[in-house]
């Protein structure tokens, strides 16, 4: 006892911490202590790793140079451990926003976001926005109404561009399954209804794709992995997916991901890296990777995803779409992959933000002790105050050792200021404290997750997993429950920080991302890789959305200097996503003039692929 | 990876179950592998368990033998954690119960429980029992309201009681700290209340001790330990202290405890085993080991303790006392020892079922999601269904591997009929499989958590615990995350097989220990004792009061061959205390006239001492 006793941080009590933009608080940098790593190399260090005994060794030592045992195992600090971030509904105080009637069914929800819209239906998003036409729901549905494109020519679209994209030469890696049949199928289903003059809803006929963690009929549920649909058997639809089948909307299948979603990449040794259609050497990011990217190509105007620790919005600020990660609790999560319990949760992946407003309300929760009522609203008169973390901003160089960082400082700053300047929003710099801290509490917490949902799988099918993804699960399989226990007391402090900068400004802001899509190398096709120093850097600030259950949104504010997008997040109080939405929307109507297109898109109603 | 892996248990789907009195559900016997242990070999033992790679080996194969891994570590289960037993409030519904107003005051409280009471103040308890007088909160009332009796008389009486009964021969070890000027200052103040006619409540000059793990000023909170106190000062009265204190009670002291609520004898290597006034050549039980012994030897009414696996009730029953744990959340837990977060809660050591009912209004919570109002009854004309265990009652020659478990089974069975046939009780049977992997997972989580909370002290001070008490830390500090959010997922399964019993039934009742109080041998008394065989006898039948923050009571129900009290366990649905209470009253009625005096038993108010 105290012979592998490190010094431990002394965590001063969350009272006697400055949260102001002159605090003293140092920004630790995200000390990642390890190398990149693939091919033979990761094959030698996981072997290693597994080992019984020089494994235990090897994980002391990783845990020690990364910070862990300082920051968190033999840290010191009072609070209590707060274990399911589940916050009590509060009815936010808005101005002009509407409440949204909990009894109504799936379809009158739907039409009840649509009469909130700024944009009326009629209005169409391509005359405003020449550079980059992404098709919104209304438009696709206007579409059908008027009879010049029905849903089974969208999805002889879609299947066409899909079978395309997957082969040589793209190989974009989209989708694990996808069956034309059952597209056509629905399809067919879909423009008979509408042939009637009875769509179901303004979804009826929208293609929606889904990332393989979530159940969908008729595909097995992979994770990712080559074994787990056969150890789990998916029997129905998940909760989510119904809601949208509900709706008239049309499943198109399950698409790739971060394999167990252990990693931020979307490099898949089993089914392909997912690219970017931004340029397609680039990873599109993860673990929701194809659901990002199918959106960003045009092929689907919304996709499901499922953010753990960014893993709706890293993706979808590395494709320049929307990206939605709703308060925890606020999406039911039946049918979906139990990988962890206490941070993931369903995200939604769209085009625009009025789509992706529309998928909320769908999908929203309407039981037990959550909201019985959900506010939304679209007025750009609204002027929430809202809030700058300086140092945030100011440190990107620090910590993000590779890839376009000064471009995404520079490109959020300038956004933030015309935001600024455009709706007199007032902007409080603050200090959050101890971020790297809340990094590690959050990873050994969905580690230790992942690692006991899984752990009855371990013997049979482990071996069968990717490498990288083999060391991610020997490192969650190495805390104590003392570990587990203290990143708990950390999520308590974390989320007192976070409540006191809430009772002085609406929201946070800052970058999704540290970096830009990074390239996807080719030793790292068949193997996977372990790059943790930019895994750290995409996550850095998507964590107290997952760790504290807190709302949060990436909206696509611009590009690097090598055309690549970047996404500016916006976190929220709990239960604020009418104000999230209404921010993003904020941003989008600035920014859209400035849009690009991808490389790789395909226009849907137009039927054209532009490349 | 499998190297080391066992094959687990594969838990049935909960639906699956059979909970009914001809399940199949195999009991399985609490398995200990662990030869009780002290004096030079536990010191022996202690020390390899403490050496790092040694250690972690010995423990490894303590954790095997003890069927922690087959139940837990690597069991296959569906169901998902359940962090914290917090209950919805549920207003259940009761006949002739009334409801409390929760903004009372608590000297309001305290008459409203009064007006409640089935017996009429003036009627004196003694004339009935000629046996045993245990005097009750309005017994000391009316003494001194009519004056034949001063608070300041009877704090003297229990100053010269404590002084003698610490000294030799007796060294009873019930306190660890009193302070005769602070009780007589307190006593003299109530006088003064009494004869100016304005006493504070019925609670005015009571006599109230308070476990050692509770902040009560002027004392130190030891935690019976010998260094804890000088690393975390008592600055304040606890929250549930302060509240009897507002009434005009009268506190008394530090009681005596199990170290750091680490084990369940009471014997306690650096203030002496408490001793049991039944036979002080017996533990007393624990870890609330003194404040069970001062009531069961009259000293007062009514005591604090603090029950995190049985820690109030297991000493109440073998002092043959009442003792209460109400539900998770109940009372406020402010300036309690947090040792651990999730198990433990306040609970109330009492001589009758009337003055933990008194005492339980006084201290019940009245705020935010919690029971805006509390209901109790006392009407022996109620007749609620109930159930037995019947497994439990029959197996308990099986489980219980020393001390008088015949005479455990045999007392409460008979008591039982005798109560169905006096309130025409409807008796179901009913089997809750798994007992012994919800100790474990109990016992994973307490262990886990303590040893998180201790972390920071465990460098400088863990040397100077007693060696019972350093082998159990170096136990708790050995769980895996994996392992504490398995125990987390045995609670979740746990608390649907209780839930879908009380869809059928009020409570459930059982013995409370297995065993009754067992010899306190010499050799245990400088290092302390490790016998974790009686250990998991005494605690079997409490756990899921803890685990799954369920309303527990006992009430003394007979004795065995040797004179030693047995007590009978009621266990309830969340928020059902008027129930319990109900149900411990009508046992109290019945076996009133049989209850014995203990050996040693100081009558306060007649003054004298009765050995």
């Amino acid at each position: 006892m105290g012979l592998f006793k490190h010094k431990g941080t002394v965590y001063t009590p969350v009272k006697d911490v400055d949260l102001g933009p002159f605090s003293t608080e140092f920004y630790l940098q995200a000390n990642v202590k390890a190398p990149r790593m693939c091919g033979i190399w990761i094959k030698i260090f996981t072997l290693f790793l597994e080992c019984p005994v020089l494994g235990t060794l090897l994980l002391y030592i990783l845990k020690g140079n990364n910070l862990i045992h300082k920051l968190i195992t033999d840290a010191d600090l009072k609070e209590s451990p707060l274990y399911v971030p589940l916050h009590p509904f509060e009815d936010i105080e808005e101005k002009e926003v509407k409440s949204l009637d909990s009894s109504l069914s799936p379809q009158e929800k739907v039409q009840f976001a649509i009469d909130c819209m700024p944009i009326s239906a009629e209005e169409k998003l391509d005359e405003k926005t020449p550079s980059l036409s992404r098709w919104r729901i209304m438009d696709y549905s206007n579409a059908y109404n008027s009879g010049c494109m029905t849903p089974r020519q969208v999805a002889e679209r879609f299947i066409t561009a899909v079978d395309e994209s997957t082969k040589s030469p793209l190989q974009m890696g989209f989708f694990i399954h996808y069956n034309a049949d059952d597209i056509l199928r629905q399809a067919n289903e879909s423009t008979t209804r509408y042939r009637k003059g009875k769509p179901i809803s303004v979804l009826d006929g929208i293609l929606v794709a889904v990332k393989d963690e979530i159940d969908c009929l008729p595909y097995p549920t992979t994770g990712g992995t080559k074994w787990l649909q056969d150890e789990r058997r998916c029997t129905d639809d998940a909760c989510c997916v119904n809601r949208l089948r509900l709706c008239g909307a049309i499943l198109v299948g399950k698409t790739n991901m971060h394999e167990l979603g252990s990693g931020t990449s979307g490099i898949n040794p089993h089914y392909g890296p997912t690219r970017n259609p931004y340029d397609r050497n680039k990873i599109a990011g993860g673990s929701s990777s194809g659901s990002a990217s199918v959106v960003s190509a045009g092929l689907c105007p919304i996709s499901l995803g499922v953010d753990g620790g960014g893993s709706v919005r890293m993706p979808a600020a590395l494709c320049g779409v929307v990206g939605l990660k709703p308060t925890f609790a606020r999406i039911p999560h039946a049918g979906v992959l139990p990988l962890n319990w206490t941070v993931g949760m369903v995200g939604i992946l769209a085009g625009t933000v009025e789509d992706a407003l529309i998928t909320l309300v769908v999908l929203t929760y309407d039981i037990l002790f959550l909201p019985g009522s959900f506010k939304i609203g679209f007025k750009a008169s609204i002027v929430p105050m809202f809030i700058v973390m300086q140092l945030l901003v100011a440190k990107l160089r620090a910590i993000s050792p590779q890839g376009h960082h000064d471009d995404v400082r520079t490109c959020c700053s300038k956004a933030l200021h015309k935001l600024q300047d455009s709706y007199a929003w007032k902007i409080i710099d603050v200090t959050i404290p101890e971020i790297e801290a809340m990094r590690l509490a959050h990873y050994i917490t969905i580690g230790s997750e992942c690692s006991t949902s899984l752990d009855s799988f371990k013997e049979k099918s482990f071996a069968e997993l990717g490498w990288d993804v083999r060391v991610a699960q020997s490192i969650y399989g190495s805390f104590s429950s003392l570990e587990y226990l203290k990143a708990q007391r950390i999520r308590n402090r974390q989320l007192q920080f976070h409540m006191k900068i809430f009772d002085e400004a609406d929201v946070i802001v800052s970058p999704t991302t540290g970096v830009t899509a990074y390239p996807i190398q080719d030793d790292a096709l068949k193997t996977g890789e372990l790059d943790y120093v930019n895994g750290a850097a995409l996550v850095r600030y998507s964590i107290a959305g997952n760790f504290l259950g807190l709302p949060a949104v990436t909206v696509p504010v611009g590009y690097d200097k090598l055309g690549l997008p970047i996404g500016l997040q916006f976190i929220g109080r709990p239960w604020s996503e009418a104000t999230l939405i209404h921010l993003a929307y904020a941003v989008q109507v600035m920014c859209m003039s400035e849009y690009r297109k991808p490389e790789l898109y395909y226009d849907m109603l137009r039927g054209q692929k532009e490349e």
